[in-house]
C-alpha cells in the first residue's frame, strides 16, 4: 500500500489536514497516511525543513512527503513535485527540501524536480488560498497511485535552497546555534556527531555551552544521571543536544531556537592547526 | 476502502478516539479513518456545523461523518445516522447538521433520516456518558462495511436543525459577524462571496470592517501583500476573511467570535433600492 | 488488516510519531496504527496505565499495543514484548501494563513476556535516546505481520508493576483519590462501580466530596441537570466521576491528580461492621 506523510503549520483544529485526506483517499484509496506535524510554527520552513530531513530516511521507498508550509500561496512561487532518492516530495518549492536535498546530494540519490503545471491532475476548482488541498493533496494522490513524475509536470533544475545555519569551525572548538526545541524542552543544536568525530574518543572532556549554563562532558543517555541533572548528547538524528533529566531544559535554562550553543573540544589547538592549513 | 471522518471535541490527550478507532476496526477493518478535528470547543455545535458543511465536499462518495459533539449524551436527545446527499453522517441530533443539509437542499440531493434503535449494531454494553464509542462508531462502522442505512433504525423527517447567525443585507452592504477564528488567527464571516457577487467586478472598492479596524479593498490571497498588512480575501471554502500577513489577525485585531464583521459595497444606493422592493 | 495502538509522551509537533509511522508501515504495510494517546504527561506511567487498560477492550483481538513512556530509555530497564490475554503489548517493561495485568489476570487470560533480545527484528542502527522508532516500533511492526510472540526475544515471568493508587474502605464508605483530568475537565477518581455495588439501590444517599465540594446523590448523566451543576457519575469506565455540567469541574473546584476523593455510603455503619467481621 501506498504511503504519504504529510507535514504542515495547519494546526489541528480547523479540519483543514482531514480535508486533504479525503481529497486523497477519493484519488487514490488504499493510501497509508501519517501525520508527521502540523504544529510547524506559523510560515516556519526552517523547521520543516530540520524535521522533513531527519523523518524521510525512516518512511518506506516510494512515500510521497507532501510538505505544505506556505506562506506564499497563491503568488508567484512554484509548486513542486520532485524525486529525491527513495521518496517523493509535494509541496511548495520553498526551501523546505534544503537539509534533505543535500544529505541526497552527498549519497550520490536521484535527484529529479518537477514545476506542476497539469490541473488534470488538481481539484477541478483551484482557491487562491488553500492549495494544499487544491493542488498538492491531489497530486501527492496521483503519484502515490502511481502516476510517473514526469507526468505531473515540466523538469527544472533549480529549486530553492534556503541558508540554514551552520557551526563554524572556531579554535577551541565550534560556535553552533539552538535549532530546535522539542516537546519535552530539549534543546538541540546543529553541531552533528560529524563534527566531533576526532573528539569521541573523549567524550568526558567535550565542554558545552548554551545560554549560561556549562556542561562538562557528554552522556550516552538522559538514563545515566539523577532527574533534574542538565546533560549534553547526541539526540537520535546525531544532533548534539542539552537535556534536563526528566525535566524542560529550554525552560530550565532559559533557551531559545537561534540562540548560541558552543562547544570546546579536547586538543583543539591541533584541530584549529589543521583548520588553519586548509 | 471505506472511509470514515471523525469529528469530536474529546481533544486528543485522554484516549477516546483511538478507541473510537478500535471499536471501528474491530467491526469494518479495512475502514480509512481521517479525523477531521478534535479540539472542537467544548459543546460547540455551531463549530462543528461549520467545519462538516466545508469538509464534506472533498470526501470521497460513501464516506461516514461520525460527528460526536455530544452536551446531550444520555438524555432524550436522538441518535441518528443520516444520508445527504453522497455522504453518510452518524451523530447525535443536535442541529450539527444544519449547514450542510441547508447546501444538500439547494442541491436537490438525496435526504434520509433514521433514528438509531438497533443495539444489534451497537456494542453490547452501552454506557450512559460515552455513545461515540458505544452507539455511534459502532454504527458508523457498519454503514461503512455496506449495512443499509434503513437497517440501522426507523426513518424521521424532522432532524433538529439551529439558528446559525446570518448576515443582514443592509442599505450600505452587508451586516455579517465573526464565525470562526482559525489556527492562524485568520478571521472567518459569514459573508459569502455569493452575497457579493454584484460587486466582485469592483473589488477595489468593497471595505470591510471588524473591531476598530478598516480595510479598503480585497485581495486574492495573502501573498500580495508584505508581511504585518490587515487584508481581507475570501478563504478556501467562499467566506469573506480578514488575515494579517504572516500575523495573528485575530490577536491584533482583538477580535472574537461573534463579533460584527461589516462591508460596504460600491453602488450600495442601487442595491438598497433592490432590497427594498422586495 | 492488523492494528496497532501507540501511546506515546511524545507530543505531537516534532515528527516523532509519524517516524514510528513510516517504520512500522515498510516492515507491516497494510497495519492499521491507531492514536491512543501522544499528549501523556511527560514520563507519566501512572496516566498511561490507565488510559492503556480502559483502551484496550475496544481494539480488535490481535492489536498490538505500542506504548513508549520511556524515562530509562538507554539504560539497564528491559524492552518487552507481550500478549495480555486477546491484544500483544511492546515498550519499555516500565509498569505500564500494571493495571491492564491485573484485569486480565482477575479474567484468566493468557499472559507471555518476551525480552527483547532479537536485534534481527529492529532497525540495522539502534540510538541510545529513541527506542520507539529503532526497537520498539519494527518489533511491533513484526508481531502484527505475524512474526510469533516467542520469535522476537526470551520468556521471563516478572514483569514490572507499580503501586497504583487504591481506595481504602473507611468505616463511613471509601477514601479514595483524584487519578485523573480529562481534557473536558472532568476528575476521575479510583474509586469503582464494584467498589459500591452495595448502595447501588440508593445512588440518591451516596455522598461524594471532592476539595472542598460535597455532592450528594449520583447522576446518571451529566444531561439529567442544568449547565454549570456540579454533579457525580460512573464515567464510561466504570470509575466514579465529579463533573460539572458543560463546564471545567478541574478547574471550578481546583482539584488536581493525587487529591482526595471521599465517598459517604448508605448503611455504611453495617458496611463497616461487615468490614471488621473479615
Amino acid at each position: 500500500m501506498p504511503t504519504i506523510a504529510i507535514m504542515t503549520d495547519f494546526g489541528i483544529k480547523d479540519g483543514n489536514v482531514g480535508v486533504m485526506k479525503g481529497v486523497i483517499w477519493g484519488i487514490c484509496p488504499d493510501a497509508q497516511i501519517a501525520d508527521v506535524s502540523h504544529m510547524i510554527g506559523a510560515q516556519g520552513v526552517r523547521e520543516a525543513a530540520l524535521i522533513l530531513a531527519r523523518s524521510v530516511p525512516y518512511f518506506p521507498a516510494g512515500t510521497v512527503q507532501l510538505v505544505v508550509v506556505d506562506p506564499g500561496v497563491g503568488t508567484e512561487r512554484r509548486p513542486m513535485a520532485a524525486r529525491i532518492g527513495s521518496n517523493y516530495f509535494v509541496g511548495p518549492d520553498n526551501g523546505v527540501i534544503t537539509l534533505w536535498l543535500e544529505r541526497a546530494r552527498a549519497e550520490g540519490s536521484i535527484l529529479e524536480f518537477i514545476r506542476l503545471d497539469k490541473p488534470t491532475y488538481w481539484l477541478p476548482q483551484v482557491s487562491h488560498v488553500f492549495h494544499g488541498r487544491d493542488i498538492f493533496a491531489p497530486v501527492a494522490a496521483h503519484l502515490a497511485k502511481g502516476v510517473p513524475l514526469r507526468a505531473v509536470g515540466e523538469p527544472f533544475t533549480d529549486p530553492v535552497e534556503i541558508d540554514l545555519p551552520r557551526p563554524s569551525r572556531v579554535p577551541h572548538g565550534w560556535d553552533g546555534e539552538v535549532i530546535h526545541i522539542d516537546h519535552f524542552g530539549n534543546v538541540a543544536s546543529n553541531i552533528r556527531i560529524e563534527d566531533l568525530a576526532d573528539a569521541l574518543q573523549s567524550k568526558d572532556r567535550i565542554e558545552v555551552q548554551v545560554g549560561r549554563t556549562r556542561i562538562n562532558g557528554l552522556v550516552n543517555t538522559f538514563g545515566e544521571r539523577p532527574a533534574g541533572e542538565t546533560v549534553a548528547l547526541f539526540g537520535s538524528t546525531g544532533n548534539l543536544i542539552v537535556c534536563v533529566v526528566n525535566g524542560d531544559a529550554a525552560t530550565s535554562l532559559g533557551v531559545r531556537v537561534g540562540d548560541p550553543f558552543c562547544v570546546t573540544v579536547p586538543g583543539s589547538a591541533r584541530a584549529a592547526d589543521v583548520e588553519g592549513r586548509r
